[in-house]
């Protein structure tokens, strides 16, 4: 049996939206999917019991932060990372690279790998693709990201080009060295903002055969236009219809019901735990920005639309109290609707396809995000 | 009907240790009880959903910090702190009068009351026993402690002495300003170690024929042999049999077992809460200090005998690993796992009292403790 299959059980017909169901090693989930963003195998103040009745099927942890800390073969010695962390759902890692490039002291890079120093005590660590697949290995997720070389934005063709044939380089030598068959290891499309080197690098990961293709290096501060133009050419690069697409580290909501409509199946994001532990609310009528004095005396729930624990059972008015007292609990039930928020989002989405009104349901989320602050910036540093 | 009823449902035969039941306007209690501290109308980090399936069944809040930030007005505008907080059960407020003088810059102390500094912005404030008692009616909870005049330890016997008589005139005027009748006022026995002090305070409490006495002023320091010495001078200068005792502020493990043998029936303490946020469990065989190196690798649970959510779920290696990443789920797990440690205790206690096996359940659990640090300081600042 293969270790991921993707299941298409819906198209929209006014847009390349569709609604699917990946079935993994742990399980299946719905798409389009919003995976919360657990780095350190754990999603910010969130327990397990938490995200799964938020609605959450699957999360996301970091190959690179968990290799450092506590180490991969603790992990895969404590029974693997679905065990130590609780989850006993479909859990995907993502390589880290972004994260090497963005928080280490890079000493060297060249084809063979990446040299950097520890971000926690400075000891010499090396990345190679089969290092990384190694990592992933022995973590166990359901699915796996390979190494790649993320670029900043804005980034000229030249070096946008050098960094998506090493790219293309590692992805070929992760997919020799994986070995794990109930593994689902994804290829990455990168190419900067430039159209043509989208639309290359996913005609060349689609002759590699990945059972599903991520989006990377977007969202990286090149502005909604440009970011949908440049995942529309990565799209219409012939990624199969077949495998499931996921972009990485997005986004705001627009962004989210935007990249839907283009064929974006799955989606991470640190927005809802990031901004929750900021006080920053998502709601159906657009942010709700806790700490205002506005809401001191607010006996209405976050959203009077949601169904999360948080809106059930508290007012603004007392989770505002916590943000000023500094209380935990503060930063819990805004990050726990926060992730209700996102589930809602992709489940609506997901309904909107079904029924035919997705161009609809695109509207209204706009409508209500309409000049809301936020560039989308969504990868866990 | 009484805002308050206790009935004795069991004595030990070998100590003063009994077990029985507070009904209050927001529901029963069973007795030994152990009430958490929510400070600021929150038991840090934790849901009132979490408090309820961890045992707890009535909660502490103080009057001082919540007077100063929301405000009792804003509580009882959005309809008492009950509602506020999100807890249906019973709640007893303490009067701040120990935070006043210890947290508080002072600028003068009468028979009329206390002015103060608020330590938030430094405004000036004036608590006096009517203040306090219109604070507490304003917020609501079912059992509310009347302003007092604490002292630190030690403390010579004159000014005990003079605290003492303050505390007893501040008692009269508080029972006199008290309206609320779905509300328990409770009388606090002060007198430093002084037994004859706290004996003769007992006794003059006891004439204003309160609902429930608390005794206040220990586990400041002063060692475990003085403060049970002390503890039982109190209780046996005539508390009624028919009233709660409550221990404002104790303890550790050993200290709650050793007060319920001189008839103790309720607790609140700050110690689950803040040594777990410190990484220090609670466990049926003594402390586990979960920074320690020697839990990076242990697959066990925090304790073995323990059914809460942390240990249903979670290894010490996986709580280790979240204390080393700084990830709020550990603050979390080691707090809900306290407080269940804690309401397991004096479970245990009334299950002991009831089967008349008492004197062997506090041998057990002072064997499991002994020799631990911790001086049972357990007041919120």
């Amino acid at each position: 049996m293969a270790a991921l299959s993707f299941e298409l059980l819906a198209r929209d017909a006014g847009s390349r939206a569709r609604a699917g169901r990946v079935t993994t090693a742990h399980g299946a989930f719905e798409t389009p999917a919003f995976m919360p963003v657990g780095t350190h195998a754990t999603v910010k103040t969130l327990s397990p019991r938490d995200l799964r009745e938020a609605g959450a099927r699957i999360l996301l942890a970091n190959a690179f932060h968990l290799s450092l800390r506590p180490g991969e073969d603790l992990i895969r010695r404590m029974g693997g990372l679905h065990r130590f962390m609780s989850w006993d759902g479909p859990i995907l890692t993502d390589s880290g690279g972004f994260q090497v490039f963005s928080l280490a002291q890079l000493t060297r890079i060249g084809d063979e790998g990446v040299r950097f120093q520890s971000p926690l005590d400075g000891s010499p660590c090396f990345f190679s693709p089969e290092r990384v697949v190694e990592i992933e290995e022995a973590l166990g997720p359901d699915i796996a990201m390979p190494l790649d070389q993320p670029v900043a934005y804005p980034c000229d063709r030249d070096k946008a080009r050098a960094a998506l044939e090493r790219s293309q380089l590692w992805a070929e030598r992760s997919r020799r060295a994986h070995r794990r068959e109930d593994q689902a290891l994804f290829g990455i499309v990168q190419g900067s903002v430039y159209a043509d080197l989208r639309r290359e690098a996913a005609e060349r990961l689609r002759a590699l055969d990945f059972p599903g293709y991520a989006i990377g290096g977007l969202c990286l501060g090149e502005g909604r236009a440009l970011f949908l133009d440049t995942l529309a050419a990565a799209m219409d690069g012939g990624l199969p219809a077949d495998r499931p697409r996921y972009l990485m580290g997005a986004g705001m909501p627009v962004d989210v019901v935007r990249s839907i409509a283009l064929g974006v199946d799955m989606f991470d994001c640190v927005l809802p735990t990031r901004n929750g532990r900021n006080g920053w609310a998502f709601t159906t009528a657009g942010p709700v920005k806790l700490r205002n004095a506005k809401y001191r005396e607010d006996a209405a729930p976050l959203d009077a639309a949601c169904d999360c624990y948080a809106c059930a059972n508290f007012s603004r008015a007392y989770i505002h109290h916590l943000f000023r007292a500094e209380e935990i609990l503060g930063l819990r039930l805004a990050s726990l609707h926060n992730i209700r928020y996102y589930q809602r989002l992709v489940a609506g989405a997901r309904d909107a396809i079904r029924e035919g009104t997705y161009g609809e349901y695109e509207r209204g989320v706009c409508e209500a995000w309409e000049g809301a602050a936020g560039d989308g910036k969504g990868q866990e540093t």
